[in-house]
């Protein structure tokens, strides 16, 4: 692992990334092609959020948060922090201390693909946070990792800079470069939704306003009343 | 897969299904000889909820919801529908958009096997969902499936038309054929368990109100005081 | 497995035990050296909960709670029950009618290794619950165990006596002849962690803090200009 | 669960049962239609057998092998013992002296969902065995179960008289009125992978022998020079 | 965690030991009162080994293999290492490497509830290795632990001294002091397995060797034809 | 997801893949300063294959196999096939009839982050295959994916043209660019391992090779005879 912290990454534009929060992170991921989410091990820790900020990424030692310490001076305001580790772990690596300092700095919340503590002062604070577990098993400052380098959870690859969107659904990475045509897309999905929403409310069936249903004989579908059924 | 949409299957005995719901799922689940629970898997996606219907079952392709547009057609008001996949999943296959066509049918609410989306909203909507997963993944319909078909989950088999009882603990499968039995047999267990309550509060200890205590010395079991206990 | 009832162990100190919960899991955790943790595992069946308890330790069979029932009668207030089966298990071995027998004892809560069912009821009566599973699946009464023996959760040793603080963190042993140091160790950690949390809200940070920034270098981190980074 | 035995339930006709070893399990699984296998969790002990015969089916309480016993004695040659749990459990529940037993009977293997143990004498007995887990942890003989009652494995519903088909890849249902149909559209497909093997030997691709290459562009799939590729 | 080295522990009795080993683990088990042994979780790395020894303990950081190193100079011929770590990690903490530097010493083999790696390596040398996982993964030399502390592996705690028996069904720790007790008590169980094992070749039932049939009717087990079941 | 065949990438140097082989998994992910291993889930179907190869990638829907027969007509002999799925998938998407083809065109394994099928057929063809589960469970061909984009799997990216080793150990990748330098630090590891392993077997300790004992008090390290220890 390369040992670095790489500083003054380029930043998501704000106004996109705040733009970004006005959806959901399902209606983002299928605006994007249905890419980008970071898979569902990653939960709330509670309900009832929805943030958007910047990447700052850490690549931590399983067991070990010196880095966490190395990247909050790298945070600025509208940031969000995305913890990796280069081995599964579910150590607690972060808790309400880290909480404290990150808000002093203005960051909006905290993503990580390991375990976090002190649940219920997070949740007085009301500090957003995204992780693969809860665990209050305490961590070293031993050994040396990285920040603001790629890092991958769940399959995605997430780059300093890159914005990040999340709720209850989970977290989605949107990069740096496609930010606005995702905002945009995600406008375009959201208006299709609504008229979705309308028509399903008037009783309209998706099999008809997606056109499945003339598909359905052509893929081997049939229809057969129930007393006709041949059940084994 | 036998790629069929039965239709109109028998349902389950409307005034007995809204019977069902006066009791939870443990007390149903022990009435019926401890049968019929789809086990620990599936959680509700929100606490509090505990409702009671006739299922409309649906067999998906993992990553694929067609079925699930096909099988809103097949909904009557007071049904629930259950969607079990050919292979373990955990995508999104569902959310608001389908809880609201649902919704609008009179349908009382989800199980499903795989991961659903639209946490938030589908909190606010009041729908209840009981899932294997939360994940945004979005899904296709590309690949044939069955609705109206038996399907397994848990190591249950769920048969359109039986009825289904959720609340926090989980989802439970009663048989249509069984369900005024089922019913029944609730009612009594829940008077005992009534009974049971009122002794417990009042002191008495299920040592002696199950008649254990007397079995304990034939199961080799000694009481030793602490001081003369022989530890390892 | 000796099939025993240990009866009389010595309990914790009481006023000891009650000082114990003005701390938190983590913080206790810490003070006493990384240790007692009883592992990710164990999850609160609701949150917002903090108790501390003296241990009445059960062992049992996987799908039999027999040895809860004779457990209950070993209960004296100030009190929490742990349980641990011989093998993995999620069966639902606990509800509320055994929460009422205990509640009647005064018992502040329960930690069990398997599942729980009946958890609407458990929310309502405010009885604490820290659980590896929630399940509705019934257990049997044929198999005998052992009560107030040591028994093992998350590579922790809980011994009948033993001190047990849980919150939304998880679970915490501290050792009966241990209670009163990590009481007092607790008080000096959550004085520290004032002042840190004081420092931080005033935008110190934890790199200087603690002293980590001088090590760094010698550690191999580098800080690397975005524009200067050399990325595979 | 109703605690019962049933006596000289129909067999699958030998023959077929016979012939079906003369194909792999996933050949059959495809010429079914891709139904019948119980899932990925079922591994062989050993590799490198591949036997079929006719399901003897048991439902065993976790941690308890009573059932196996009473099982034992409704075997005859041919059969093949499926036995499953009433709840998740990785308990050694069969060894040696099962297998010993059931050989005596000229019974042909062993797929348990749950845990086994004496690998080795397994091994060296020649006795196939596919389980769940392996585990030394003794079971218990107190709780009752049933036999040859409908049992369900990874989400097949596995009948008495049933044929079961297992090799390296894990373990296949043929229900009993559809051998003869499976056995037929196994040499079909057997029949036609050969003919694919032989033209993939010669060079052909599955593109071509599919027609799938001219489906492509009607699925939105674009060729493009690496060269030209537009990566994020 | 207390980082000490605790040298000079006391050892097994060696020719107790080795009598152990001519018991399989799941005997042994069995005789112990089906206690002792580590779990499904820890597999050996190539099958075909049992060995028996004496354990030398080892408590390491997650991803940290500084304590391996240190418990290489504590251990003497016929001693077994015994690795823990003090939250779950699946990284490859030993090697070929350290298998060369303990096969020079006469250490008979490793449990580790962790990673190893050079699989094929410790193969070709014939050295037996139990684990929870493969993995490639490095791991550092920063954190201390300690050695020859009692330390915890599935459920059960193992004390240096401890004799280690270890088969293909896994791995049993026998305490030092019930270590005789337990080898009087394999033998005497392998003599009845062994009459066992000649009257289930001769035909004899589990059912009746074991005196379970008269006692079915009382457990409410039913024998009903197929032709008469009551199959829902 | 872009739906795209990126033709014609720039492949590793043939012969610095060929001498990558000579070293194992383990050895060049240390060279590489502990990057690039695939992770603990990806496992060889046979033990005993080591091989290196260029990589194509595959990124497919889960329960769908097309993409990799688009793949196989991208693929060159020294190339290794590296397949993942967009969201988590045990099917078996892989089996003979593919190996047949890629044997063919000079392919030199498998590599899956999914299920692969015919086991059996596989070893005896020889043809080494890495996969993440093994399952009968067929897939269809329906839903585009790409071929020769960056995947990830097990958090490293893997980029078509990248360098793949895979031994017993698991998987590596090596990016392309860093490949001979790779293989350099790999022959300086295995040298600076040889001299190790023989130190090892002269009897030096880890401890005075690695200059640990020196660190060890400073790392608060004490040495306590048993007698003397303080245990809880």
């Amino acid at each position: 692992m390369r040992t670095v912290v790489v500083t003054g990454p380029p930043r998501a534009d704000a106004r996109q990334v705040d733009a970004l929060a006005r959806h959901g992170v399902a209606t983002v991921h299928e605006a994007m092609g249905r890419t980008g989410y970071l898979g569902p091990r990653l939960r709330p820790v509670h309900l009832g959020h929805r943030v958007a900020g910047t990447a700052v990424t850490v690549l931590s030692w399983p067991g070990d948060n010196l880095m966490i310490h190395v990247a909050v001076e790298q945070c600025r305001p509208g940031d969000l922090l995305v913890v990796a580790t280069t081995s599964p772990s579910t150590d607690g690596m972060f808790g309400e201390l880290f909480a404290t300092a990150l808000q002093h700095r203005g960051v909006r919340g905290l993503v990580i693909d390991a375990g976090v503590r002190d649940v219920a002062e997070l949740g007085a604070m009301g500090f957003p946070v995204w992780s693969a577990a809860v665990s209050a098993q305490g961590t070293v400052k031993a050994t040396p990792g990285a920040v603001n380098v790629p890092v991958t959870i769940g399959g995605q690859v997430v780059r300093p800079g890159d914005a990040i969107l999340a709720d209850d659904d989970g977290v989605l990475c949107v990069p740096r470069t496609g930010l606005a045509a995702a905002v945009e897309a995600a406008g375009a999905r959201a208006a299709k939704e609504e008229a979705t929403r309308a028509a399903f409310r008037a009783g309209e069936l998706g099999l008809d306003r997606y056109g499945l249903r003339e598909r359905l004989p052509g893929m081997g579908i049939e229809y057969v009343p129930y007393d006709e059924r041949d059940e084994p």
